[in-house]
């Protein structure tokens, strides 16, 4: 496709076929927040709230309403949904976020991870963007402060250690910190959120195997590799995901080395990760080329399609006239195939869940992991990516 | 298939294509315990010991010992896997039974389930019927009590209640407490299994719909349905596990009443569960035929396809010639599909996991949840039943 065709391509699909499914089926308009089991047409199949999906949705409605349209009342909604969150989505003593709610707003589950925080802080520093109101800003620090030291202390999760138990490092850890500090820095002074990014791009770059032109989802805290299936795991759209965080992150820095190393892992991550029989890309693959020990590896998710479309275009823009038209040709691939297979025509917003062939196993259009956030961040970046030229 | 040629049929696929795998492959004989990360021709991909799987392997090794050939040395493989489980499964201050090790027998993690302490039990127990000595029994009581306790105060489980965390019962918590007493009563005269046993009967039997036909894996503790995917969920081959376990307490209670329930759900379940279109058993389905959320929803898995082999023929033999006809065919549905699509000629055992399609979508013959148990315990009791005829 001519790329002139493609801004008005993500943009018409985000205002006419993503925005409007979420708008009418998604807001729980009788006790706040956002509904995210939604089956094809719109119809919720549970009403529980998901808190990492709340923060999500907060956070995308008012990018939509900064970047797109500031006319179409998309603020009220991140609004009600940063009142819900306030409201509810913390445990009063620990001061930590929830991973779900019932109806009524009763905590059905806390996770001992640290992402149900990391979209909390999102969505308060994307309402100060929004808004400018210092309570949000002074929310999302303070839940910033929580994260991190939950990060450095991981026993504080309540997870057991035990004394065999390898203390892995998960690539989405560094990743996380990067997007949290990329939305605090422009809002606040404080050069300890520099300290830290410089940190976690260390951390992230632990993870990367030049010569064998892989990313490793789990390595020890010196980097080392495990010979087992965990520390074997690849996940080349999590990798892609990653490729444009520390993209964004080179930008920013004017760190011409990192740029180059974030291309290198967008390309050698989408290389790795297409399924050359079937199209698409792997959910997970082994290091060692063994099948994965993850029932769905071979399976296509939304979500790894639509960050590769938005990686590969902004490889493209970023890389120089022969290195861009490789990354080009990857955007084209990724997005022929996700228009084919992900998007639905009848009802819209995009199916989540494809087997190997590219056929959906689930006709839901959200559930506990998919909501409001992966398609519509995509195509809202690559729509600003392409108005910029 | 003619029933007669059934016998010879699953005898050698027990003795000739199952074991020697995982005599061959599975057995430490350096570390002790088993090796359970096989890849397709028994290479080992991982090193470390998962409990439920040992427990598993000590229940069978002895279980082959007693019932099928006391002069090929099983017994020494279940005698080297117990002496591992007691030196190294516990943790010494809570007497919990951990899931799973590395190859230095260091603990890795230890779930908020029952499950370890379950098949530590049974290990124990089966070690006690086939040494008669009393250790093994000991530690299975005292496994056995700490496990009830925990079942009755899930919150010393270590997951937090919070206050909308549904009290959900889940259908394998009953069955495995059937399925320790099962082997606990009679090696003891302790009369206060069999009121448990009362109790877990009386538990089980309120996941059953007889008017809808359908067995739900969670209910609350009052029996009652919840509207939410967990709420509706339904797995197939688990029901159809639970069907025999309830055919088992009801033949050795001379239930009538229980026995014509227990094939029913046989009998539902199956029928529910078969995939018309390509064949096989569901992994899960939605009791209001929505697409259920796990994505592995749709894949055939070798452990349902072993419990309903074994489940309709118990069905077959037990009920009167006309119902039985109609087990011996869901029999024979089954064991063709699973000839066809499981069995692996070239490097024995059974493939765990096929895509829809029947096609595998792993190579490997184990992990961390598939051993030598699920298998070999159907192809062992099909061939006591058959040669009792």
């Amino acid at each position: 496709m001519n790329t002139h065709k493609l801004l008005p391509l993500y943009r018409g699909e985000l205002v006419e076929n993503v925005i409007p499914f979420w708008e009418t089926h998604s807001i729980d308009r009788e006790c706040g927040g956002f509904f995210t089991c939604l089956d094809r047409d719109g119809g919720v199949y549970s009403t529980d709230k998901y808190m990492w999906l709340q923060g999500r949705a907060v956070y995308m409605w008012s990018q939509l309403h900064r970047h797109v349209d500031a006319s179409r009342g998309w603020l009220e909604h991140a609004k009600q949904g940063a009142a819900f969150l306030r409201a509810h989505g913390r445990d009063r003593n620990t001061g930590r976020v929830f991973f779900s709610l019932d109806r009524q707003s009763r905590p059905l589950h806390i996770q001992r991870k640290i992402y149900s925080e990391v979209f909390y802080v999102l969505a308060m520093c994307e309402m100060f963007a929004s808004t400018g109101q210092a309570e949000f800003l002074d929310e999302a620090q303070e839940v910033f402060w929580l994260t991190y030291d939950l990060w450095q202390h991981p026993e504080k999760l309540g997870r057991p250690q035990l004394a065999g138990t390898p203390r892995l490092c998960t690539l989405a850890d560094p990743m996380v910190f990067l997007s949290m500090i990329e939305a605090l820095r422009p809002a606040t002074g404080d050069s300890r959120y520099d300290d830290i990014a410089v940190q976690m791009q260390a951390t992230t770059l632990r993870h990367i195997r030049p010569d064998r032109r892989l990313v490793l989802e789990n390595v020890t805290p010196e980097g080392a590799e495990l010979d087992t299936p965990k520390g074997r795991l690849l996940s080349p759209g999590h990798a892609i995901e990653m490729g444009w965080f520390l993209l964004h992150h080179a930008l920013h820095t004017n760190d011409e080395s990192l740029t180059r190393q974030s291309l290198d892992i967008i390309e050698w991550s989408f290389e790795r990760g297409w399924d050359e029989e079937f199209g698409g890309l792997f959910y997970f693959l082994d290091a060692d080329g063994r099948p994965p020990t993850q029932l769905e590896w071979s399976m296509k998710l939304w979500w790894p399609a639509t960050e590769a479309l938005y990686a590969t275009l902004l490889a493209w823009k970023i890389s120089g006239p022969d290195r861009g038209q490789k990354f080009l040709a990857m955007h084209e691939r990724m997005r022929q195939w996700s228009w084919q297979h992900f998007r639905d025509e009848t009802h819209g917003e995009w199916f989540g869940y494809l087997d190997r062939q590219g056929r959906p196993t689930h006709t839901l259009k959200g559930g506990e992991w998919k909501g409001f956030f992966h398609l519509p961040r995509a195509l809202l970046l690559m729509t600003m990516l392409l108005e910029k030229r």
